[in-house]
């Protein structure tokens, strides 16, 4: 079994090696990459530098918190996400802290966060799977985040486990073979809809 | 002149080397270089495999597509983005394609594509300078982008030059040292403002 992407072009090994696991290992993630992971979150580009990410964490040892952070995600995500050692949350700040006005690039930048967070696990041998499944009102109740900041995403880290253990359900989702559109459908030239040149 | 980034913790090399410069070299991107670009950005993770991102591609040798993508552009972006070999319009896709519904997480998985897009363009030592500063109605217009997509988004790709040579306006945010808030103000746990101890 490999998820490995089957690139049509050449990429860099850790982008076709990254893949968003639902069946986990127990194992716990070392202090010292879960301090690089947000490290390499935290060097992201954003809009006017305002790095508008911040991020929840617990670890699967702080039982109290772990349970706060899973509480958030939607029922379906805490089902398979529950196995994971470590949950964080994506929330991002809605506003400029300089002079207020609302920040279009927010959403996106916090992605940007997080693929950077995402490369350095993979590089540690970690997975991350995302998720945008979760309650962003109780998130905001039961850890106190202030009005212009919202939680957008929740993921969840480890080392993916063996999916011939995984329950049924599971297992068919981390054996499917990986797919994307074609290039010609995404990547356009001159006017929208035609192929760009550049992927021809 | 480096602008590495100096991380607190290990991060990949990749992650630190990448930074925006706003003063680019003219020579051009190679072909099989902008291919694999893309196809980084390509096999991005997404809610629901959706892959909302699309992406409107002009080269300098395309004299009038590249003007078309620069015009979208807001003007303190064109100024200087007119150097870059490569422009980049990224679109999204604001609802799921098989049922119509809003898909929250448009904005942030074009930011995981756009991520993966510069992490490919770092490992073949070209820079990425992303921009929020554009006119989306201007885009549609120009392009034709039908409803339901929105430009959010332009990337200036190219090789970065020596801001010696720059006019003296950027060659200050080009040799500008590298900032980013500390991970006390970003990672938090068990309630909000409260330092995680996974970063302490």
């Amino acid at each position: 079994m490999s998820k490995q992407a089957q690139p049509s072009y050449p990429i860099h090994e850790l982008l076709a090696k990254r893949w968003s696991p639902y069946w986990y290992d127990e194992r716990p993630v070392k202090a010292e990459d879960l301090r690089s992971i947000f490290e390499a979150a935290r060097w992201a580009a954003s809009s006017y530098n305002e790095q508008p990410w911040r991020f929840i964490v617990a670890t699967k040892d702080q039982p109290e918190q772990y349970a706060k952070v899973l509480s958030v995600l939607v029922e379906a995500n805490q089902a398979w996400a529950q196995r994971a050692p470590v949950l964080v949350l994506g929330v991002i700040g809605r506003n400029f802290e300089r002079n207020g006005k609302p920040n279009k690039a927010a959403e996106h930048d916090l992605g940007l966060a997080a693929a950077s967070l995402t490369l350095e696990a993979t590089a540690r041998g970690l997975h991350v799977h995302q998720m945008i499944g979760l309650d962003p009102e109780k998130g905001r109740s039961v850890f106190g985040v202030p009005a212009g900041f919202e939680v957008l995403t929740a993921l969840a880290i480890g080392y993916a486990a063996d999916p011939a253990q995984a329950p049924e359900a599971l297992r068919g989702r981390d054996t499917a073979p990986r797919g994307r559109k074609p290039l010609s459908e995404i990547v356009f030239g001159g006017t929208w809809g035609q192929v760009s040149s550049a992927v021809k």
